[in-house]
């Protein structure tokens, strides 16, 4: 690949800087790069690959030049720097809410539905962090039996939250340990040692935000308009990586052995699947890792046929900055 | 009521503590109280209202004399001693596994099915911690509309395994926070700031007991064996109250309204049902508590006519000594 022009729009969050770490670890080919945050941040000097780059202003971005645009900011910015970042001919890949309902723009997991991007868009959503590794599981299973119905509940870490989130985690769980008091600031409900059904925020049939944009996009994603899911979205105190209770009903009957052996081929998938050696995934064993890990594969007793079964999947890399850098990477190669 | 001879039986245990202040707070009219556990706790002294009782070595113990024995040891020490405490002329509630699944023994939640212990049987089994909260909500959707089909993802806390379980959370807690590392001697994996979908040991199937034994228990209380259902059970870094994730298919459709009404007339159930104003049940409001609470209940988006809902019960209390003694008092008032 050529060395292209990046910017990172949101670059001192929790996402951008993983970005960074991305764009590093896969020796994206980054000719200059370009920083932007809000203006509390403009300045700081953030080091990548040996030399220290100062943050700008949003703001005031200019975003002539760039090639390559990933935001990391929320729906708001989004919508307003993101069309003037195309304009200016960048490649803008959105990790917000912003646009992934947007019909003219793709909604892309690189491994799902890559082939959108050869069309090469100006703008291309990422989805949320609970979608993506939940659809790289579901299109393997819709190629090998037809997908009928999803039911997810999920155990969702603080870092999809942000930084402050984890840090609200850190100094909560330390105050609980020392058996003081620490209301909470960022979420409704003290996280240490606790967890609670509210991601996002709730809207008019019960549901959270969250919950409908995990059936929304999984549906836009998976170009299935009709499947049939629900979810349920809960926060827990973890720091990092999701975890995802998984129910696929299928259109044929499906064995476990069948659905293990078509994941065990899929790109960015690595079944971690063997009860007797103890072998199954957790949050803290997808962290810092590229792949979603998939197991507890096994009958759905309830259902002869559908298959139940566990993910994990680091929401900060393949959750949001990764699946981005993959976009980009994919576009550029193409 | 009369008083009566209690004998608690693994009373140095999580479980056993906690039936000790059960009995207690609910001025359980114990005339004279025994207390047993294995041969190291022996000659320990434990306070209960005002006065010392020395532990006594389970092994050696004489049940003559005891009206009431609250069994809360592994399972094969219950079947060990459990028979010998009714034959001893004991009421015996166990907490174990040892007798949940023998057709003779009735296996009990007051709410659900407490006309079995009109027959006075010898040995009554408390069930397990999941099943216990998830049967009095299932028990009401079933008088509401008929069961058909259940599926349920469990968040547990770690005193469902025991206070050395509490200890290894809190330890893996402080050392996680100061950057060390602290393997882990209770749990296969790392429960600090990381859940794992590994509750009792795993079976031919691909279950763990526990999912196993959530359906099966949930079916015997009910009195459906032929209910479809499935579990994922999930330890969560969280003390105390296990919480459960559930979707209800039912014979008829049901709104969430009517499922609402019906839970909020329920005994032993507080419906935490209001998302407007972020109200709904969390693990830290169950603690300590005597009901199940239920919230978040809305339309399976993925089945019309189903409903999804969330629960929190303290598994210690409701889950375990608290269940118990309501059987004790059940028999002793009836």
């Amino acid at each position: 690949m050529k060395k292209v022009n990046v910017a990172i729009v949101g670059a001192t969050g929790a996402v951008g800087q993983e970005m960074l770490r991305i764009l590093d670890q896969r020796s994206f080919p980054v000719d200059h790069l370009r920083l932007f945050a809000s203006r509390n941040s403009a300045g700081a000097r953030i080091p990548f690959r040996g030399t220290d780059t100062i943050v700008e202003d949003l703001e005031q971005a200019d975003f002539a030049g760039v090639d390559v645009a990933l935001f990391s900011t929320g729906a708001e910015l989004a919508a307003l720097h993101g069309p003037r970042a195309a304009k200016a001919g960048a490649l803008v890949v959105d990790n917000s809410t912003a646009f992934r309902t947007d019909d003219a723009i793709p909604l892309v997991v690189p491994e799902v539905n890559g082939h959108l991007l050869a069309a090469r868009p100006p703008i291309v959503a990422n989805p949320n962090c609970c979608a993506i590794p939940l659809v790289q599981v579901l299109a393997v299973l819709h190629r090998l039996a037809g997908l009928e119905r999803v039911l997810v509940s999920t155990y969702q870490s603080v870092s999809g939250t942000g930084k402050e989130a984890m840090e609200e985690l850190r100094r909560q769980s330390v105050s609980h340990l020392a058996g003081e008091d620490d209301p909470p600031q960022v979420y409704p409900r003290p996280i240490a040692f606790n967890c609670f059904p509210h991601v996002d925020a709730f809207t008019e049939n019960g549901y959270t935000r969250e919950e409908l944009k995990v059936a929304q996009e999984s549906r836009k994603i998976l170009g299935l308009p009709d499947l049939r899911m629900s979810a349920t979205c809960v926060r827990i105190p973890v720091f990092r990586s999701h975890s995802e209770s998984v129910t696929v009903e299928m259109r044929r009957p499906v064995t476990p052995g069948e659905a293990r052996e078509a994941l065990r081929g899929a790109a960015g998938i690595e079944v971690w699947d063997d009860p007797s050696r103890l072998h199954y995934p957790t949050p803290r064993d997808a962290e810092g890792g590229d792949s979603t890990l998939v197991g507890r594969i096994r009958e759905d007793l309830s259902q002869p046929g559908a298959i139940c079964l566990w993910l994990c999947s680091d929401n900060l890399r393949k959750g949001a900055a990764l699946n981005a850098v993959q976009i980009a990477e994919h576009v550029l190669s193409s």
